[in-house]
C-alpha cells in the first residue's frame, strides 16, 4: 500500500530531543515485536531502557512515548488505539494512556509506531510530523487555548482538517497531575497525568500526517476477519451493548448491581436512575452514533446540548465522575462538565475524583472559608462543579490544591482527609464500586498504572460460563462478583490477556467478549503481520508485559503496601441497594494473586527467576 | 507558709513576650478555678483564649503556656505535675504534655500557676524566675548543648543545684517534632511536640527558684490524707505494683494478654520476654527507687547501665517504643536510647515510632540507598537505632525525615508507607496495642491531643467488679477488654475524670485506682484550697475541660475524621499470642462515645447547645 520509502515492516522508532532537537530514526525490530507487539507493551520497554529510575516525573529527564499498537491503522478491526506513556506525575509510577479516534492510525501511516520526546524546550512548541518530515514549531501563539481552538488553529494553518492533533489544553501546559492529551476532540489520554508531561515539556501538540500505509501481509486473510464478523456485530452481547447504548449503557447495568458510586462512594445506588440512564441521553442529546477508525461497533455518539454545544461522547466513566459522584443525575450538566474537561484537557475521572473529595471535606467541615474561596461545595451544586474545573486547569485557589488529584490534594490538607481520597497509587478509582466486584476490586488495587479497570478489565462473567471458569481458573466462583475465590487467578489471567489488546491496538470493547482469547487474538496478528504467535506465545507476552511494568515499580520503590484499596471500600459496608452491606476483604486475593503471577508474596514484587524465566 | 509577698490563693499567671520582652502579670480568679481547676484545664483556656486558630504552630503567633495543676507544690499526695500547652506541630490541634519531678512545685513556690510564652526571641535565651523577679537571659553559649548539659550548665552559673529547670535539647532547637521538654533530667513534657514550639521561641530553658510555698486553707485536713493512705498504700492494687516494679512492671501485663507491640505493631507477643521483663531490670541495672515531689509511690529507679550512664527510669512506653517495636529485647540497649532520647530532647514515644516506621520501611523496600544513608535498618540493629536518634535530633538525612514523626514522614515518603504510620492525629500509638484493648483503642481514637492513652487512661478493669460497671456504664462489658459495649460511655466518663487529675496536677498513678472517684478527689481539694465541690461539680469540669479541647480542634478543621486508627489496628488480625486473630472495630463504639457527650455523631464536633450547657 502507499508505496512510501519510509514503511518499514513493523514502522520506525522516531526520537526526538526538545532540549537539543536531536533527531534519530530506528526500525522496530521484529525480536521486539515478538517480545511486546507494539503499543503499550513495547512503549513500556522504551520507558524502562530510557530510564534509571526515581526521576522526577515533570523534569526534562521523564521520556514522554507515543506508541501506535502492531495492528494500529491495519485492516484489523477497532485497529484505532495508541498509547502514551510516561513515569506518571500521579502515581511516581509507570503511567500511560490509551485512546482511540484516528491519531494513532495516522501515526502508521507517517511510518512510526513510536515517538519518544526526551529533554524539555525552552519555548512552547509544536511537533509537526508529514512522513519523513519532522518539525519543532513555535507553539507560542497556541500556549494558553484549549484543545479546540489548539486543534482549530493548527488545522487552519495547515490548511488540513484531516491533519491529527494531539495536544494539551491549559491544565496540562499548567502541569495539573489530572490533565489529559486530547486527539479528535474528545478522545482522550485520560489516565496517569499524560497531559502534565507534555506540558512540562512546553510541547502542547504532536500533528501527523501520513501519506503511506501500514504493511499486510495477507490481505485476504486480513479481511477475512471481517467475514467473521458479520454474525458476531448481531450477536456478541458485548458489541450489541455498545452498539446500541455505548458506554452510557452501563450507568444501568452498575446501578442495578448497586455498585454505581453516589457522594463520593458514600452510596452506591440511585433508587431512581432514569433521568440519567443511556434511554433519556439518546432521546434528549444524541444525535447519530460515531465511530473510531475501523471500528464495528461505533459506540460513541455525537450529541448536543441546546444552547450549550456539540460534541462527541460521553462515556461512562466521565458520567460516572462528573454526576452522581458529585450528588447529582442532571445530564446535562454531565455533558457540560465532560465538554469543559475536554477543552481544558483534564482527566474527567480524576477531575470528577477531585471535585468529589472536595465536596465531601466541605460536608464535613474540613475546609474553611479561605479554602473554599467562596464557592457552596454542597452536593450537586453543578455550578460550583464547572467553576471548580475552570480552576483547576488554571490552578486557581482551591483549584491548585485539587490540580494534584484527591490523593495528593488529601496528603497536603490532612486532618483525616486522606480517608476520603478514593485512590490507589495516587490514581483516581474509576466508577465500579469495587465493594460489590471482587475482581475488579482486586484489579484495582494490583494495577501497575493505579486504580485502574482497563488493566484487568474482567468483565469475564459476561462471556464466561462457571464451567469454563472452573476449567481456566480452577474454581466456578471466579466469575461470581460476590466471591474472593479464584479472583487472584482470574485477574492474572485477565491482566496479560488485556496487555494484549493494548499492545495490539485493538479497542477493549472488540477483545471484551468476541476476541477476548489469545488464540482469537493471533488469528488477527497473522495475516497483518505473517508472524504465527500461539496461544502461549501470546500469554508469556501479556506476562512479559505486566512483569516489566511491575519491575519499573519496583525501581521506583513500590510494593505490596501499594496494592490496596482505600480504607472507605475495606471497612464501611455499602448503606444501601442490591451490594448493602458489602465490603472488600483484600488479603486472601492478593495472596492468590501474588501466587498465581509467581511474586513474593510479602513484598508484591518478581523475583530474579521469575524475570529469567519469562526472558526479561 | 512562707509569707512571700507573691503568694495569692490560687497563684498568678505571667505573660511574658519574648519578642518584646513585655511582661504582666495576673491573679488567678476563683471563677477560672471554680470552671477550669488549673494545670491543663486552665491552660487549654488561656491557649484558646490566646489563638484564633490556623496558627502556623512553629510561628511567634503560637503561646508556649507553663501550668502548675490546683494542688501542684501543696500537701496532696502525688502534687508534682505541671502541663505544657501550645497547638501542637504533630498534630495541628490542641497539644500537651505533663511530667513530673519537682519542677511544676517549685513554680508554685515562686508564686506562678501558669506563664504564657507569647512572642518568638531574636536570639537563644533563657527565662530565670526567682520568686517575683522574672529575667529573659542570654542563652547563646546554651544553644547545642543537650539537656543534661543544660542543666548543668544553669545549675553551676547559678551556684544553686536546687534551681528547677526545664530545658530543650538539640531536638527541640531543631524544631524536630517528636521533641519534648525535660525537667530534673529525665522527666518530660514528652507528647505533642512542645520541645518544637519552646525551640521556634528560641527559648532554651525556662528556670525557676521559689522561697514561697502554696496557700493551705485547712492544714490538718491536708495532711489527715495521708493517714488514710498508709492503708492503701500497703493495699491499693495500684500503688503496690508500681511501688515494686515501677511502670517497667506493665511489660508482663500487657505482654501476657498479647498486646504489646513488636516490630512496628505487626506482631503484639513476646512468647519469652524475660530479657525484659522488670525483675531483669532490677536485678541487673536499677540502684533504688525515687520519687516525684510528694510521692508516696516512688515508681521511679535510678539505675546504672555499666560502662555507659547512669540515670532515673525508663518508663514502660520508653521500653516498649525503644525495644520490642524496634525488634528487640536488649535492655541494656534500650536504657541507652532512653538516655539518648533524654539528653537530646526526644520524645521516646515519637521517636521510637518513627524508628520502627522507617525499620518496617526499610522491610518492605521503601527506602532506597540514599534515603536509608549507608544504616542497615534491619529489625533489632541497635547501632542503627542509636544513630537515627542522633540524626533525628541533629535532623541529618534519613533523620531529618524521621524528625516529623512517622505520620508526616509517611506523607513526604508515600508509596503506601501512610499505612505503616501507626499515629492517629500525627501522634504516635503507645506500646499497648488497641486490637485487643477496645476501651484503650477507643481512648487513642478520640482523645484531642491524638493518639494517647492519658487522655482516657481506662484502667478500670482493674478497680471496678462488672457490677461496679454496670451500674456506671449501663453494661458489664464496659470493663471486658475484648468487648466493644459501654465504651462509648465509658472512655467518656475516663475521660472527665483524667482531666482532673490533670487540671489538679496530681500524678495519674494516684487517681489510677485509690483516687479514681470524683468524690475521692473532692476530699483532696477542699483541705488544700477551701472549696468544696461535688463530685457532679467536678464531673461537669472535666466535661467542660475536654468539650473546650475538641472546640480547639473543631476551630483548626478537625472532625469525626480523624477520631480514627491506623488502618493496620482495623484490618490486620493480631498474628499470634493471646489476642491473636483480634482487630478493633471502631464505628459502634464511636457512635456511642458521641452520644454519650452529647455531640453530633457525624461531625464528632460539640453542638452549640452543649456548649451552652456545661457554660463554656
Amino acid at each position: 500500500m502507499g508505496g512510501k520509502t519510509n514503511m518499514s515492516d513493523f514502522g520506525k522508532i522516531l526520537e526526538l530531543n526538545l532540549t537539543t532537537w536531536e533527531q534519530r530514526e530506528f526500525p522496530v525490530s521484529e525480536e521486539n515485536v515478538k517480545k511486546y507487539l507494539g503499543g503499550r507493551g513495547f512503549n513500556s520497554r522504551l520507558l524502562f531502557n530510557y530510564t534509571k529510575g526515581k526521576e522526577d516525573p515533570l523534569s526534562s529527564h521523564n521520556p514522554l512515548i507515543f506508541g501506535a499498537g502492531l495492528l494500529t491503522g491495519t485492516p484489523a478491526p477497532c485497529s484505532s488505539r495508541y498509547t502514551v506513556s510516561a513515569k506518571s506525575p500521579l502515581t511516581g509510577g509507570i503511567g500511560d494512556g490509551n485512546s482511540g479516534g484516528f491519531f494513532g492510525p495516522e501515526m502508521r501511516f507517517a511510518g512510526y509506531s513510536h515517538i519518544v520526546f526526551l529533554g524539555r524546550s525552552k519555548d512552547p512548541v509544536y511537533v509537526y510530523i508529514e512522513d519523513d518530515k519532522v518539525e519543532i514549531r513555535n507553539a507560542k501563539h497556541l500556549w494558553g487555548l484549549d484543545t479546540w481552538e489548539t486543534t482549530a488553529r493548527i488545522q487552519e494553518e495547515l490548511g488540513d482538517n484531516n491533519a491529527q492533533v494531539a495536544c494539551i489544553g491549559q491544565a496540562g501546559e499548567n502541569l495539573v497531575k489530572v490533565s489529559c492529551i486530547i486527539n479528535n476532540l474528545t478522545r482522550a489520554i485520560g489516565r496517569s497525568g499524560m497531559g502534565a508531561v507534555m506540558g512540562s515539556k512546553n510541547l502542547k501538540a504532536v500533528v501527523v500526517r501520513g501519506s503511506g500505509g501500514t504493511l499486510v501481509k495477507n490481505r485476504a486473510g486480513a479481511f477475512g476477519i471481517l467475514d467473521e464478523m458479520k454474525e458476531l456485530t448481531l450477536t456478541d452481547q458485548s458489541f450489541v451493548l455498545f452498539r446500541k447504548n455505548g458506554t452510557p449503557g452501563l450507568v444501568d447495568i452498575y446501578n442495578s448491581r448497586g455498585v454505581f458510586p453516589v457522594n463520593n462512594f458514600q452510596k452506591s445506588y440511585l433508587p431512581d436512575a432514569t433521568s440519567i440512564c443511556a434511554e433519556t441521553f439518546k432521546e434528549k442529546f444524541a444525535l447519530k452514533s460515531k465511530a473510531c477508525y475501523n471500528c464495528v461497533i461505533h459506540c460513541s455518539h455525537f450529541y448536543e446540548v441546546e444552547g450549550s454545544h456539540k460534541e462527541e461522547g460521553p462515556e461512562f466513566e466521565s458520567i460516572g465522575a462528573l454526576g452522581p459522584r458529585l450528588g447529582h443525575s442532571d445530564y446535562a450538566s454531565i455533558l457540560k462538565a465532560n465538554h469543559l474537561c475536554n477543552r481544558f484537557g483534564l482527566d474527567t475521572i480524576g477531575a470528577g475524583d477531585a471535585i468529589g473529595f472536595a465536596m465531601e471535606c466541605f460536608e464535613k467541615g474540613l475546609l474553611d472559608d479561605g479554602q473554599t474561596c467562596g464557592l457552596d461545595l454542597s452536593w450537586g451544586n453543578t455550578d460550583t462543579e464547572f467553576e471548580l474545573l475552570r480552576m483547576m486547569a488554571l490552578r486557581e485557589g482551591l483549584g491548585d490544591l485539587l490540580s494534584q488529584g484527591s490523593y495528593h490534594a488529601s496528603r497536603i490538607l490532612g486532618r483525616g482527609s486522606e480517608d476520603l481520597s478514593m485512590c490507589v497509587k495516587g490514581q483516581a478509582l474509576i466508577s465500579a464500586d469495587p465493594r460489590g466486584l471482587m475482581g475488579w476490586g482486586l484489579g484495582y488495587a494490583v494495577a501497575n498504572r493505579g486504580a485502574d479497570h482497563l488493566r484487568a478489565h474482567p468483565v469475564v462473567e459476561y462471556c464466561f460460563t462457571p464451567e469454563k471458569a472452573e476449567e481456566i481458573w480452577g474454581t466456578a466462583k471466579a466469575v461470581d462478583r460476590m466471591a474472593t475465590e479464584g479472583k487472584g487467578k482470574l485477574i492474572k489471567w485477565c491482566e496479560d490477556v488485556r496487555a494484549l489488546a493494548d499492545s495490539l491496538g485493538i479497542c477493549k470493547f472488540f477483545t471484551r467478549t468476541a476476541y477476548l482469547l489469545p488464540e482469537q487474538l493471533a488469528k488477527l496478528i497473522a495475516p497483518v503481520t505473517g508472524l504465527e504467535f500461539t496461544a502461549d506465545d501470546l500469554m508469556l507476552i501479556g506476562e512479559r508485559i505486566n512483569n516489566l511494568e511491575r519491575s519499573f515499580n519496583a525501581r521506583e520503590g513500590f510494593s505490596r503496601l501499594q496494592d490496596t484499596l482505600p480504607k472507605r471500600m475495606q471497612l464501611e459496608p455499602i448503606p444501601e441497594g442490591p451490594s448493602k452491606g458489602m465490603t472488600i476483604p483484600l488479603k486472601s486475593m492478593l495472596d492468590e494473586y501474588y501466587e498465581a503471577r509467581g511474586w513474593d508474596v510479602q513484598t508484591g514484587m518478581p523475583s530474579p527467576e521469575k524475570l529469567r524465566q519469562i526472558n526479561l
